[in-house]
């Protein structure tokens, strides 16, 4: 059975299953497979299915957000082998990654390689990391279909895209939303989204470059202004949170640095209806106060279309812009649009109260690409962080309890008792809001009455002030005010 | 005489001089300008001239590398208006920018923005920084002509270039100079240089995408070898020293972190002659040992043609590469070359004993864009940071006492005493030859004999290693063979 281990390596033993030579390519799109669909005939080059007893049962994991990222840090090595497809080889610890767009924190700091969260995955000799998306999932052969990403970062002479697929024991889809932009015009091109790295060092080049370019000779007053004018569309903690970061940057760094255009640059905030709309409506008030303090304009608009320099409202008014930056929530992507799985409300994956997709065998879907079905009677749980990482610890217990109890393999689960079904907590909301100034809402849900927070950290004693860590460590001095309702 | 004033603002007081508005720009390039002209006809927007007892002198200076740079730090902002015109906007520490390809040091660690070099240019009403290439003088106007550089980082919606002048009392033209490539085809486009930030950071991204893409499924075992090539081409300190930074990354990092492509992956480096040509034989010979020893391969040929996947030699030989750097020398620049200043042996700027262009008044020019003209009778000075850096400072000394004296402004220090001209002592040559070993050549010239060490740090002692840093700090246990020759 020699030839089955080779198909790990099949690059080496191309006498078995031919792969996809980018140079003589014979393999189609098949596009009729973006759904279900069971067009088992010439395979690609891939992972082909494991053998009990000769292989460990293999756990596929498509994306590296906080869901699968909490998955894979948790799941037993010894019990799987793990192949993670993600187009990203590293997870974004996405609520701190406004505060590296000025600096505040390195690019760095806020992103950790797939390999140091589970090491197996570099050192395993059956498990892997492919920098490839998913494009088609068959869920009777038990197979991923995938294409590799081979232009990140504007790296030049990249190569060709080619396919691929990987057998699955078990399969987790946590492969995220995408940022909405409603249909409006020119977002796209024209906004920069804040869901990446690669998004704040373009924000934190843009805003550097327009610093410069403002006081370069030759520029008109209103050239000036528009340059360091930054747009933020979306008041939700993303958006506040960079209006926050922004504000502070300028009154610390601008007027420190680029001392000579001070006066000109600006922030403003653009929202359809309230800012923070699910935190509590003292603590909203709290952070209308705060960010208008300091110097954040709060407008309330609904964006009609989007140019080059200025974001037309549906009132008609022109807002002039340097900086345009787009956090206005997430939707379903096409890849999770595409799937012909039964979908919750909202269009993410239907899962059960064990976070599978019932239809089929051994899939599950977690994080924002995910909700209860209908039948389960649960909300739809809202897209955030705290809900795909406890969602990722939970799904790792139970592949591992699975694992152990001899159901890994495919088709093999079917008749376990999976034990407690996933229930979620709230713990609370969080936002900063600049100046070491942050809110914190603990109500279970927007309707409860309960426990919420604003307070500060005495800046002037921290060295290195990091507003959001600092408040989370309650490092240094902090005042509260307490409202139990 | 407020109007003196208002120049320095002039965006604000559009009523004297014509700011370049770029939506409604009359100003033409002035394409006979390249070198002396004195089209002193309708003036762009800018920096007039300045006015003694209203201003200070005004210091213009082309560049940000390590002339420029150490001249603006030592310069007296008291007695100066200091204006630097750069496409840079920060020194890069350059011999350690081969470290921060593979990881081993941190992008930011190597660059130092000019504001913090030189505050004043920060903060002081008179002195910017901007982001512009210079691209004519007008010696006998006292000024400089401009464009401003918009396109940084690939970012999006970049405004279009608009021009400028700059009046100077004083100008220093440090602008450095380019990568050779002798004029062989594709090396522009398939090859990365290593003399900015930018240009490391594509190193890690090309190298880290493609040991990602070599373990995605599908890919042949001569592509996978392909994209593990690292061609370095170029035997200088710089290409030695990447090298040895990439041979010690494979050991070290590729085997931890990427251990299914870890036999994969190859380092060669072509050089014409031999490696380190301006070193001693017996440091040249331990350079070889070492760099063999830990994996480079090292070839002896001349390259004819870089194509995107493959160098071809003048022997016709076929090198197939996934990455390539190209660290084979510098050359005057287009913008060295197409000014009319008599040049020194070599193309470079032609200066006399005190670093000033003789021809003119005011005029000066060091670092690498600079050389003694042959009435001097001294030799060019190497391409090195070291001599940039020792003409930085004297010059900032020399124009600090010009200032004293009352010679600031224009035309104004013709007949004064200069004191000491420039000499150039080498205090000896390093390169680092990775797993922290390095060697030291403290000859005054290639004929001399003299002093020169190799060594190395015991690295298992050292939490954070950083080889050049360590080895300069003489940080830990170092063992060195002396030889008196």
């Amino acid at each position: 059975m020699a030839w089955v281990r080779s198909i790990t390596r099949l690059s080496r033993s191309s006498s078995i299953w031919k792969p996809a030579n980018r140079f003589t390519s014979t393999i189609s799109a098949d596009p009729g497979l973006a759904g279900f669909s069971s067009s088992g005939s010439a395979f690609h080059a891939g992972l082909g299915p494991t053998s009990p007893g000769l292989d460990k049962p293999r756990l596929v994991v498509l994306g590296t957000g906080w869901a699968g990222c909490r998955l894979m840090k948790s799941v037993d090595a010894g019990l799987y082998d793990i192949v993670c497809v993600s187009p990203r080889n590293h997870m974004v610890f996405t609520p701190l990654l406004a505060s590296t767009c000025v600096g505040t924190l390195e690019f760095r700091s806020v992103a950790e390689p797939i390999g140091r969260i589970q090491p197996a995955i570099s050192t395993a000799p059956g498990s892997y990391f492919f920098l490839a998306r998913c494009t088609a999932i068959d869920p009777d052969a038990h197979t991923v279909h995938c294409e590799s990403v081979t232009d990140q970062g504007g790296v030049r002479d990249a190569m060709e895209p080619w396919k691929f697929k990987v057998s699955y024991d078990k399969l987790v889809i946590a492969a995220g939303a995408e940022a909405s932009t409603f249909g409006i015009n020119g977002v796209e091109e024209h906004a920069i989204f804040l869901r990446e790295v690669h998004h704040a060092q373009e924000i934190r080049r843009k805003l550097l470059l327009n610093l410069m370019l403002s006081d370069v000779p030759g520029i008109s007053e209103d050239e000036k202004k528009r340059l360091l004018h930054c747009v933020v569309i979306g008041g939700g903690p993303t958006g506040v949170e960079f209006s926050g970061e922004l504000s502070d940057f300028i009154i610390k760094d601008v007027h420190e640095r680029y001392s000579h255009v001070k006066d000109f640059i600006h922030v403003t905030l653009i929202e359809a209806n309230e800012i923070l709309s699910s935190f509590d409506v003292r603590l909203r008030q709290y952070a209308t106060k705060q960010l208008t303090k300091s110097g954040v304009r709060l407008v309330r608009g609904v964006v009609k279309d989007v140019q080059p320099e200025k974001v037309i409202l549906n009132d008609g008014t022109e807002v002039p812009y340097g900086l345009l930056v787009w956090s206005t929530g997430v939707g379903p992507s096409p890849f999770i649009k595409s799937l012909y799985f039964p979908k919750s409300p909202g269009g993410r994956i239907g899962v059960d109260d064990w976070l599978r997709i019932p239809s089929v065998q051994d899939v599950f879907a977690i994080g924002d690409c995910s909700g209860f079905l209908e039948s389960t009677g649960k909300p739809t749980l809202p897209a955030l962080a705290q809900v795909a990482e406890r969602q990722g610890k939970y799904l790792s217990n139970l592949v591992n309890q699975i694992g152990k109890a001899g159901g890994g393999y495919r088709n093999a689960a079917a008749n376990l008792e999976l034990g407690d079904p996933f229930v979620y907590r709230h713990l609370g909301s969080m936002a900063t809001v600049g100046r070491y100034k942050a809110l914190v809402d603990l109500r279970q849900s927007k309707e409860d009455k309960g426990l919420f927070l604003t307070g500060f950290i005495t800046a002037s004693k921290m060295k290195n002030p990091r507003p959001l860590a600092s408040f989370l460590t309650n490092h240094g001095r902090s005042v509260t005010r307490k409202s139990k309702m």
